[in-house]
């Protein structure tokens, strides 16, 4: 099984999600590093090239460069990793896809939804891979949650309770503290916890139930003095039959470190589960006790044993779940088909949702038509 | 110190909420069950009055006459409980105000808003002692929630959410089931998760934070098909200043048995109770671990230990927190003050919050004004 | 039903487990107490007396006295609470029971194995009841466990852990505390850990299993310097075939309130039970997802729902438990069979277990026989 | 920072710690997997190296063969891991070793107390670097448990509980199961739980308190008929001056899938850790509410920041904490010093706690002498 070239942009020192992609990226083996434009400064970009074992012709300052040149070269790269801040995403992605390199691309996919409609359109046009690493997909207790819903274990959903709390930005933001300062820039984020963290509880919920709302509700709120981006956003969606959600994203909820929890109600039976303790899903059939479904233990489906390495009760974490995103992009560039995919479709659908709840939060809260045709 | 004596209307046998009333009363020896009206078919009446050791002189069929006759009697009673379906505590409360007896009435108050202030106009009148039994405020670890709060532990409240997540409503009702059945006929309860458990949930928020919303908004939904009353709610309340509060009730949350849960966010720290592990209150102060404060532990406060019976680690529960509010209406029928008693201004505007809630489904989800001029 | 009159020695002012008894005794509605001996020092027991509403004429200042006249009385009480020190509980029950009175003793059954043989042969002689306080036994999901372990759920049993740690003697102890001064001194407590909560350990595991050891082999230590008894036993059971136990109590074990755990693996299945969160029973049949019984819940089996008072979700606790014992009492001295009574050859057995373990501490740990005749 | 060339010595197909080694060598980009004997039949070893991407020059069949080249090939690997069934450890690690190569060694570190020395004597007189896995030293908390307790954040030690628990060996083993079959063949695992967890519980006791035990008693037996070797073992552990330890590790303990940890308490405060649960430490101070660390998380000190790869709330696991193991191997290789390295000593002295349980538990468990020179 040949090993995929990958390039990298983004992620020179000092950036957290960069060094998670390479993470990621070799912890199955499927990929090596081999080509990166990890800064816009050429400087810090070469020396974060040294450091990572990147040879020097393969280190670029700039991103058109760099996908001008490994699409030419003879064993250029199979794929990029784009690890930028948000507002980069889309014409970094564009570039790679009009050189006909597949895109592995961080969340949310880019910061407009224009700039996610323009994307879209070269994706399709190109029809060059896109993969988006909405990294909380990969855990196996999601996939068996997905999976036991799609074969009716709860029958016709009533409430779905998506919830992902963090407390970092409680205070006035250090512009000093990098992984902050870009966030709370609307120009550069494209939003703030609907955008960083919103899009993720979103995804999660579509992820695993397949639902799509037909109109969604949202509050968006800024409870720090001067932020100019949202820290606190409560949607509630209405889905088609009776199936209601709620979603509440926040990064001021004192306490939580990344506490983003799913819980599906069924009329049958429940799931619940917790990312921060993500080996575990609890399933409760109505009048019937509440059982401790565990990765790899006895109550494991085929789903969540696809995508586990070590046995039950050696726990697996954010990395091993991000992995099997880079395991599965993998797997469709080797010619592959990989139904849990998330894609350009979905990424686009994100920019969908997050402009939804921006738009009902401009009118007080209203009721915005998301997917009436559908 | 004089045993006070007691009188019951309701509470016949098959009764749950009469048993727990009795319970609670006579756990901490502060009332004697000496009267009462258990039931309006006189033989039932009378039956039950045996079994609970009342004398016949004494036992009821009519609450009027038991009123009467109490009030005439020479050492009738200082208080009569009032645990039967919803709509009828307002009429059997008003008979035993006019006759200058002390009502301690279960929540609801009263099935309509037009009978609770009704109630409450005859109560300021006679001047005559009323509690509600909003049993969970009389957990310790709730009271030691008020009292960081009110001390300022959490700064500025910004985020308050509290939820009561049932699943014994989950499929329809069997007519032979007695709890459920008055309960869901929405003229003898006044509504159905909303009056049963939205109600306790609103009081536990207002008792913690000492705040009343500005405007309410609520969806309420009935999953079960053929269901006369509400079986879900949703509301958002807003509150002075930037302080947000959500409330989520539901009997139809399979998996959950009677799990209300309190979080509370503020700019300097968190706290987060659940009243199925009742002894312990979570406190996070921003930047610093998680403590587990329990009662009696080291880190309970005077509020805590002043409602504690046992040492710590020995569990209380769901009975001794009802026996902490009969312990209180001792008092206060002794004459001595009581600043945590539940009475009838909190009773109608419990009731007003209900009606707010109905009213803004009816109305989409619109905001309502609760309390504009507090 | 007559309310059954109830007697107490002990449990004047101050006194912690004095007023547990009160509470568990009427909160069932079994007894009314009517008479005491609540201290040695005559005005100290008839204060206590006016506070607890007992008549003057039924207040002793001696023991003996009130054995007498309570015997001699029309209408004497039923029944007679002994709650004092240990070292006093084998005079005291002696002389009720030669009275012909029942007896309701707080555990260990005296401070000796001498007193307890004693003891053990005046109560057969007089055929009068007497029942030992082992509250643990009380917990719905406890009486669950004995149940589903006695139909066989478990299969054979393997290995049975019971553990119980506190933290309250850690350091040296102030000798104005009450509650510790006496535990402390061997000659009022007889024994330390072993004698205040290792005797509650081995009642629950021979409760729960209904296995008595062959052997017993323990360690007892003394951790805080100066200090006279034991603060911390190992012991390690052996029983018939191939069924092994370990039973570890500590007072100096910090960060635990009353943590006592109960953990029984089988051949086919696993029980585990901790006292902190009475309400849950965990199963775990071999290879099928861990279970959450609750009280009352889907799982609760009938064994659990004959001594459960409230619904699922709403806590029980410590006093619940332990009035379920005074419950249990009661229907004995009303002629009623009841066979989840611990009497007094359960007192004498533990008695024997603490001598057992005393004498193979002394020994070095070497494995005492214990029951080699059963 | 030069990439290091890993050689490997068994892990072949369907070889479950191979295939971790290979994940935790990669993870952090220390090594990159260049040679290999991964089976002993040549065929299947030149088919795994072809899976695994290694070259055929560098494929072996033979691991003295493996050892003598890669020592001559200029370019030749810089370390091996040793991944094959226990009894093979010793050997291959001695061939490795005198040809100068550094060994990574799995646990234990051989099948027999006299393999383990004789490898020792080789590795001091070569002054070869010998790495052994216990990967359970690699976790944050750990780590900073260790220097927490370094530093006498708990005072004086007086107890210390470790338990390793899993239940897949509950029932009699499928002979065609290979990770199970070898482990319970004694001439080829050197022992059953003792060996395979009882040496992580040792090695993870020692590694966190720094105290090694004066005598140590053990009960070692096998409840599976037909079962060589031993599946359950306690041991009591008596350190210098007044500190205890228990250690319990079982293969037969139903519900229980790897379920690790460790509690020590001091004189003035406990530390309780979880491997199921490996991102939190519960920290008590005597007197003080319960505390949660987490990695990462505001508690975390420099010892478990040092080793943690993600923000907090975002798990880590297994493999991580295997990684870490492997990235310390890279500094040390790379001549760095090292403290926190698991090497020869350590793999011997849990070769002689093996052996001294063993010895123990067939003088019916008396206390055999550990270490009485230190």
């Amino acid at each position: 099984m040949r090993r995929l070239q990958l390039g990298m942009v983004g992620g020179g020192e000092g950036a957290f999600i960069g060094e998670v992609h390479r993470i990621a990226a070799r912890l199955d083996g499927h990929f090596d590093l081999v080509a990166g434009a990890f800064s816009s400064d050429a400087e810090r970009a070469h020396q974060s090239a040294r450091d990572l074992g990147v040879e020097a012709a393969r280190s670029y300052a700039d991103f058109r460069e760099m996908a001008k040149a490994e699409a030419a070269r003879a064993g250029g790269i199979d794929a990029v990793s784009i690890v930028t801040p948000n507002h980069l995403h889309g014409e970094i992605a564009m570039a790679f896809l009009e050189a006909g390199i597949a895109v592995i691309c961080d969340k949310p996919m880019t910061a407009t939804l224009e700039q996610a409609e323009a994307l879209t359109a070269v994706a399709k046009r190109t029809k060059t891979p896109f993969f988006l690493t909405h990294n909380y997909t990969g855990y196996p207790m999601v996939r068996q949650a997905r999976d036991m819903i799609a074969q009716g274990a709860l029958g016709a959903l009533r409430l779905i309770d998506v919830a992902y709390l963090q407390d970092w930005l409680t205070r006035p933001t250090d512009p000093a503290h990098k992984q902050a300062s870009w966030r709370i820039n609307p120009d550069l984020s494209g939003g703030g916890a609907i955008g960083d963290i919103g899009s993720h509880a979103y995804n999660l919920l579509r992820f695993v139930t397949g639902l799509r709302p037909e109109t969604v509700s949202a509050q968006l709120r800024s409870f720090v003095p001067g932020r100019a981006v949202d820290d606190d956003v409560r949607a509630t969606l209405a889905f088609a039959g009776e199936t209601y959600g709620q979603l509440w994203a926040s990064q001021v909820a004192v306490g939580n470190e990344n506490n983003l929890s799913l819980k599906i109600y069924g009329e049958a039976a429940a799931l619940e589960w917790h990312q921060e303790r993500p080996d575990q899903l609890i399933y409760t059939e109505f009048g019937a006790p509440r059982q401790i479904l565990t990765r790899g233990g006895a109550g494991a489906n085929a789903a969540a044993r696809a995508v586990t390495r070590v046995p039950n009760g050696h726990p697996e974490g954010y990395l091993e779940a991000f992995a099997t995103l880079y395991a599965e992009a993998a797997s469709v560039l080797r010619g592959e088909a990989c139904e849990t995919v998330v894609g350009i479709e979905d990424g686009l659908e994100g920019m969908r949702f997050i402009d939804a709840c921006q738009t009902s939060s401009r009118q007080g809260g209203a009721a915005v038509t998301f997917a009436a045709s559908d």
